[in-house]
């Protein structure tokens, strides 16, 4: 297996770090986004959806998208399973998963590319042109506010994401803290239940894959 | 099983066409979407997120979000199954799923929370309120418009979103059409393909579950 990625961005991270917990090696080639290389012709060729990370099999098959990705790799190495242990424990994640991903990564993302120079035009990832705007920005702020105190919260009750299982849920909330960095946004002094769980997830070696 | 649904809006019905294809019946209540009973104090208790599907088990357990309950179903009723036949087909039906979602389904939510009075500073779903963006209502219009062109290409060559296999993902395309109808946007006379695909699977039972 090699897996396409661009190792600054949060999303490769979440299949390295879903890998590293899962124990699994793979050759990684380098897109560098901020070249734009995902938009060359040649990466087109690999993925025309242009994003990273694309994790190509050995029989040349490729799966692009986080989610697709790592579903996968949970069917090849069932060993300690990332997306629940059973059929509700699933649900769960799942519901949390896409939760984190709308409110969290999104709200962060929407942020982050309605503001950057490098995107002006290009406020959607993929094939087509989108202006970039203010409106949404503030809106992105915003959610990402209220995603930071939702979490705070639920970590007061709740060790992980989805009670005391550590999950692909807890990657990606993990990848969003650290993606709000790049928007300015960190945790606050007195979001102490999220601190304490991000100190927690960071300490784990794949946390750092 | 019970349902908490809203029989016109289009997730929900994402849910009644997945057990219809299934050949499940359950027990339904209606949640008035156009009434605000998602925020009532008595449904917040059901789903502190407010939104519907919920779907609730006999034992009580409820999952909702649309791609969760999808899931859950589709582990408790294999037969004709919907997400895919083997992991590669799995994985290129989350690929698609995914996607739709984001460039479709988001899309057609964008423009018409940003511009129908009812959603007036409720423009994202769930507990925190947000303005309407007249911006991202705008994006939303020219998203659609490229994923109906979009589509309309990709069924120049393909039966169904995944080749020739019917999967949640064409169950996903079609609400996203049919939703657009309320923002007003329908399949153009030159979009032959999409026509073609969209006849084909409105024609199947499960569409008018």
């Amino acid at each position: 297996m090699k897996l396409y990625e661009f190792a600054p961005a949060p999303n490769p991270r979440r299949v390295r770090m879903f890998l590293a917990e899962k124990g699994v090696t793979v050759e990684t080639v380098q897109i560098d986004l901020t070249k734009g290389e995902q938009r060359s012709d040649e990466f087109r060729a690999i993925n025309p959806a242009m994003d990273v990370p694309v994790l190509e099999l050995d029989d040349g098959s490729r799966i692009h998208q986080v989610d697709a990705i790592c579903r996968y790799l949970e069917e090849s190495y069932p060993e300690n399973p990332l997306w629940g242990r059973d059929p509700l424990e699933r649900a769960a994640v799942n519901i949390h998963n896409h939760q984190i991903m709308l409110n969290g990564l999104m709200a962060v993302a929407e942020a982050y590319r309605n503001t950057t120079p490098m995107f002006v035009g290009r406020a959607v990832p993929g094939p087509h042109d989108y202006p970039q705007s203010p409106e949404l920005a503030e809106r992105g702020f915003a959610r990402v506010a209220n995603f930071f105190a939702d979490m705070n919260q639920h970590f007061a009750s709740s060790e992980y994401v989805v009670g005391d299982y550590f999950s692909i849920a807890d990657i990606q909330t993990l990848i969003v803290i650290d993606f709000a960095r790049w928007i300015k946004v960190k945790i606050s002094p007195e979001q102490t239940h999220l601190q304490r769980w991000y100190d927690q997830v960071s300490a784990r070696p794949s946390a750092s894959a």
